[in-house]
């Protein structure tokens, strides 16, 4: 199957919860790229189940999730500004490898 | 010129620099959905012109601004989970003038 570039983003305010997502993308084999930022390769079956599972882990009342499957054109559009790849996360290596 | 749908994201900690941006993506014409985010359709040039706004109003040490702008297949693609689209913010009535 295909892979897609997908972005993950979430604000949750519980520390907890926060890890349980992060692990949940880190076991799809996402790079952290933030605090609150996930990005990598997936076929479209597991970005659909690594929605469930976020879906699972947080409260739907206060926290949220993203996922932005990107096909390249889009991918490459995409802007980040500021801490948007934090280097305690990631170093340049690591992103030149997405672009 | 085209416009583009684009979900501009944002982790800005100092309530004075969120507002701000917050004020910049309204002016855009862009519809908060939540907290942290906003929805809309855009010329990709006024999306480079907020980019850069919000580039000068946020602190780059601690803040990330994201700015996806999708075309028609990637924008049905995303995945929203819990509080994505805040009812404080946004009704269905506009959401489902997007999708």
């Amino acid at each position: 199957m295909t892979s897609t570039l997908v972005w993950v983003i979430y604000d949750i305010s519980d520390d907890k919860q926060r890890n349980r997502v992060a692990k949940l993308c880190k076991a799809k084999g996402l790079q952290r790229v933030q605090k609150s930022a996930f990005l990598g390769k997936l076929p479209s079956n597991r970005i659909d189940e690594l929605a469930l599972q976020c879906g699972e882990v947080i409260d739907a009342s206060t926290d949220s999730v993203f996922l932005f499957p990107l096909c390249a054109d889009d991918f490459r559009r995409v802007k980040t500004l500021g801490l948007a790849f934090d280097p305690r996360y990631v170093n340049d290596e690591v992103i030149s490898a997405f672009f």
